[in-house]
């Protein structure tokens, strides 16, 4: 039995989510796993390092199956690139010793999201960007943006979750490109729809509906609904994850 | 009656291309048009700075069209992207003198072509570039494109032209950026087919099918089965066109 890592790009758009969901709807998980059973010895069970919600991209999400064959990897990631829709694509595969988990073993995940902030609309990226024409006060994003970095309990900022909400952002990267505001988050972890709210927040905060000091007051006192607007999906992308160096030599 | 400059933007994937055709399929002008029989007083006849063909997009394309209405014109605008589908989007309205004309008025036209060149295959933007994965000789690219500038005959690139295929190709400008070729070509006009044409022959050149010194011979003796491969439409924008300052503020 070999453990198989993937990089996937998808364009997130026509999915509903990575998740198999029990409905049935179209889900990068889905539409991956039913690649892998026409590869024989392949277990069509996969785990990602990271769960995207409907419209949200990746540009490099790992993932990894096991499989009972032994074909060069290379050779794999034709044969998939082959078995599915333009939107999804395997952009590398490797072999990885069995102990190696995408999800577990990651020390650190990358998100990025794309504002687009201009007085008119666009075609072309309408489902790559949220358009807010309003001008933005760029320090005030920046200074609020410092504030999220941190260990924190991010309770306003996560969707319906029982579990802890405790997570660590290690940096918040606020950018200004070619009338875009993107925004960088690097974190051990995020709590389901955290990135979303932050960026919702973050925003409040450029329209000066919100003081930067606002981010003080809602990671001290956790409540969802005291947190800002969730952003549209369309934004929002799946960078990559982190592993040690030592599970990938190993 | 009034004449009315609009800047458009649009996703050409799902438009088979500017012009209407007999056939009656979906294209930018039929588009546009539907949309303008909406408005009380506006001519339906819409005249663009260039035309595109089916898969090609546009960041600002120029036309005009008339109308016997007084409506604001930025009042047009907003009701025009109520009307448009969401590949479709006008981003600017400017109300003109008579004389003024989308196409025969501009100086010059600006288009851009992206190669992503890379090893790896793209999902997030399979209808925005072509993909090249074999590794490019640039300085090759970059000296082949220099000797395109200047006015020729460019009947090695043009598709069924009957007409003068002769133009004036003012700069052509070659950048990589984040694993893509970025090519620009300013002139002022274009032959049918004119760019995807010298794209192509470009990539051969930067793939050594072709030699730089290979574009003075195409250009010297105009034919276009010893031009090179057509590059696909995806890849191609229509950036922009420029008119002389009188002509705005006349």
């Amino acid at each position: 039995m070999r453990r198989v890592k993937l990089i996937l790009e998808y364009d997130g758009t026509n999915f509903s989510g990575f998740q198999v969901q029990a409905r049935g709807e179209r889900t990068v998980q889905g539409v991956l796993e039913d690649a892998l059973r026409k590869i024989p010895g392949a277990k069509p069970r996969v785990v990602a390092a990271g769960r995207t919600d409907a419209g949200v991209h990746a540009l490099g999400m790992p993932v990894h199956y096991d499989t009972e064959d032994s074909v060069p990897v290379d050779k794999v990631r034709l044969a998939l690139n082959s078995l599915l829709p333009p939107d999804l694509r395997v952009l590398t595969a490797e072999e990885m010793p069995p102990e190696w988990h995408a999800r577990h073993s990651a020390r650190w995940r990358h998100y990025w999201y794309r504002v687009l902030n201009r007085s008119q609309p666009t075609a072309l990226e309408r489902n790559r960007v949220w358009w807010v024409p309003q001008p933005f006060d760029f320090p005030a994003i920046a200074a609020a943006a410092k504030l999220l970095e941190g260990k924190h309990d991010f309770g306003s900022f996560a969707n319906r979750e029982k579990r802890s909400t405790v997570r660590e952002l290690y940096r918040v990267l606020v950018e200004a490109s070619a009338g875009e505001l993107h925004l960088h988050f690097i974190g051990n972890g995020f709590v389901r729809g955290q990135v979303r709210a932050m960026v919702g927040t973050l925003v409040e905060v450029g329209l000066k509906k919100r003081n930067p000091a606002d981010i003080e007051r809602l990671l001290e006192n956790p409540n969802r609904a005291k947190g800002g607007i969730t952003a549209p999906p369309q934004g929002l992308y799946f960078v990559e994850a982190g592993y040690r160096e030592w599970e990938r030599s190993n």
